[in-house]
């Protein structure tokens, strides 16, 4: 058991960011980006060569029926349940190299760093590479018990079915029950992932101790007008579905902006029917997506949301109609892995503030049965889901350099049954 | 000369309706609508057909360069200018059976009632279908010497160029400049339409006296904002195109709205990039369309929206961008002949109103150089550019008896050199 930070255990920072490198090289785009969506060849290629750094590592690997690809690393004792870490290596279609990548290479750095000192903790160790995070979310989902029970619901846009998907990369929906987990088995759980937002970058501190993850609420909008000759229809004779949608848009941001807290609140998408310079709109579709770390507050701006639409539905004489499209229960992180994180930062001499993620993750899901945090380094400028993503290499040791020193003092923390 | 009306000169009303259902055959949708887009086959077949019905009613009839189809009908002094009529027979992809067409039969039917009393006026008889009003409007602008220099404007959205459609009716867009027109030889123009709105249905009078076309501005806005992640960009950080493309709506809405006046004002289309959920529009297109009859009113407008736009850009940090797409002065109708219009209802015992006309016409191009005006008949609940527009059978051939007895007023009002 140790019990203070060894300050001579070091991860390899060159090692690290080579294969940070390295595993870019699959996907990799002509503007520098990454293009590496779950399921396709890419995804399957790098899933290969991520699965024989963890062997060299010295773990064992296995893939549940969840397709997550999940490398093991004995303890000192063999029955206790794991402290486990990871995070995913599928991407957006346009991606740089840090999303997801950085927290899966972090974990296996991390094993490779014990093992090259002949070390084990008293846990096992797991490193999760979670199965396409970026779109479905299913292999924590899976884990954490959260899936949807219609395969349907998991169809890509391109109509392949979910059994087709999971069976490329060795997995097996018929089965997919038997990749749930448990506190039991997982003790604990920490991810390692870029910020994705420009807070950390601006505090001037190398690293952030996430203290949740928001949930959210992503709705879909349409608002039902008229089709009018933009020409012939006197003002007052309208029912307008652009000037309601744009009411609806305002009221959105102004709740956002205007309610005390630290909710967002986003309407990126929408389209107009039939869209013609001449013809009052006669339908438009938009998306709101909110998102705050209290699911209290969010329902209360839930509700004051739906009784401004009514409002403006009245006022303009439209119809407007609201369904949810995903719901995601926010999800705190353990206060005592926190501290631990924090205690691990002080004693390396790493600058660290505390911040809420307000991007989705593996961790959200994994932390609904077992105690979880995050660790976050800085995305230069905030930018993400993009080629021009990127974080210093010395961000991405030190982030790895804290996630080991953690994993250590966890050890100690958590009891053995 | 005929000074007066005289009520036992009658149009055919069965002769005319027969035309507009047998032209509306040509093109016609399962829907019971009519297709028949300028240049299509259909648009020749129905040019074809309405050719053969100008020579039974006893015209000449030759295509102008600009394609324009002009049946004439001498006069008993051969050299006075013409007293004109028409619209014309091109659709919207998707349109009903009056639009255009009934201008074109009335016009037919004008002068086929003439042939059958064995009469001619003083002055020559033109009845015109000009080419394709629904889109580039180009065969009246050529009339009126008002197009483009350059044939690419008029480039088909397939592809086509203007010179391969004009050959397809007819028309030689090297010889254009010989189709315009000269109050020296067209005296008046007088064009029977459908109203497109729901006015004179409301009015419960069967006649409306368009005293004029309003003019029409067209803009393309664009709003620059940035592109961030919907949950990890605080709402204080952003630079939302949406937020700002909304707050220009409701602008154009309320400047329509609140200025006294009969301005209309629309936003109808609009496009959003990179319409994602999860991501803070970088950027947004819309279209604004602004209407009235009094072109310094429109001034007025346009400059009160500039300054609202840029008031806009800086509250939401976006660029907000303006360019014009269409301008279209507004026409005037000649005093002269709306009271002569009428004088004409009241001896016909015809209710009347006096009306503005919101959408474009080919009306509008020839006022520009000689004396126009413009007599609507009711579309049923205001419906065009629909497979529901209707105008009562009753409602066509009172449009069209108003219309020939103009004439014969006209006639003795416009001195022959």
């Amino acid at each position: 058991m140790i019990a203070t930070v060894r300050p001579t255990l070091r991860i390899n920072g060159e090692r690290l960011n080579r294969s940070l490198f390295q595993l870019a090289e699959i996907g990799k785009l002509p503007n520098g980006g990454v293009s590496r969506v779950a399921f396709t060849p890419e995804d399957v290629l790098a899933r290969q060569l991520v699965q024989s750094w963890m062997i060299d590592a010295g773990m064992t690997v296995r893939i549940d029926a969840a397709g997550n690809l999940i490398g093991r690393y004995p303890g000192l004792q063999p029955d206790a349940p794991a402290l486990a870490t990871g995070s995913h290596i599928d991407t957006v279609p346009v991606a740089g190299r840090y999303d997801g990548c950085l927290g899966v290479l972090a974990g296996i750095e991390l094993v490779h760093t014990l093992q090259d000192h002949q070390m084990r903790l008293t846990h096992p160790i797991e490193v999760i590479v979670f199965t396409d995070e970026e779109c479905t979310v299913l292999g924590c989902k899976a884990m954490a018990g959260e899936l949807a029970a219609d395969p349907d619901y998991y169809r890509r846009r391109d109509g392949t079915s979910i059994q087709d998907c999971l069976a490329k990369v060795g997995g097996d929906w018929s089965q997919i029950a038997t990749a749930r987990r448990t506190a039991e088995d997982i003790v604990a759980f920490v991810e390692l992932h870029v910020e994705q937002g420009g807070v950390l970058e601006q505090s001037g501190h190398p690293i952030g101790v996430v203290d949740g993850v928001v949930g959210q609420h992503r709705l879909a909008v349409t608002v039902m007008g008229r089709a009018n000759h933009a020409g012939t229809t006197p003002m007052d004779q309208r029912r307008d579905a652009m000037v309601a949608a744009a009411q609806v848009v305002l009221a959105v941001n102004r709740l956002a902006v205007e309610t005390p807290g630290e909710q967002v609140a986003t309407v990126g998408y929408m389209t107009v029917s039939p869209n013609a310079v001449n013809t009052v709109a006669a339908r438009v579709d938009l998306s709101i997506d909110l998102r705050d770390l209290s699911q209290a507050h969010l329902d209360h701006l839930m509700a004051a949301m739906r009784r401004e639409f009514a409002a403006i539905a009245t006022q303009t004489r439209t119809d407007i109609t609201l369904s949810e499209t995903l719901h995601v229960l926010p999800t705190l992180s353990a206060p005592g892995i926190m501290t631990t994180i924090r205690e691990v930062c002080q004693e390396l001499a790493l600058g660290h503030t505390t911040l809420t993620s307000r991007a989705g993750h593996d961790a959200q899901e994994i932390g609904r049965f077992t105690d979880m945090a995050m660790i976050f380094v800085p995305s230069q400028a905030g930018i993400s889901h993009s080629a021009d993503e990127y974080t210093a290499p010395e961000h991405c040791a030190q982030g790895t350099e804290v996630l080991l020193h953690t994993f250590l003092k966890l050890d100690a923390h958590y009891a053995t049954r």
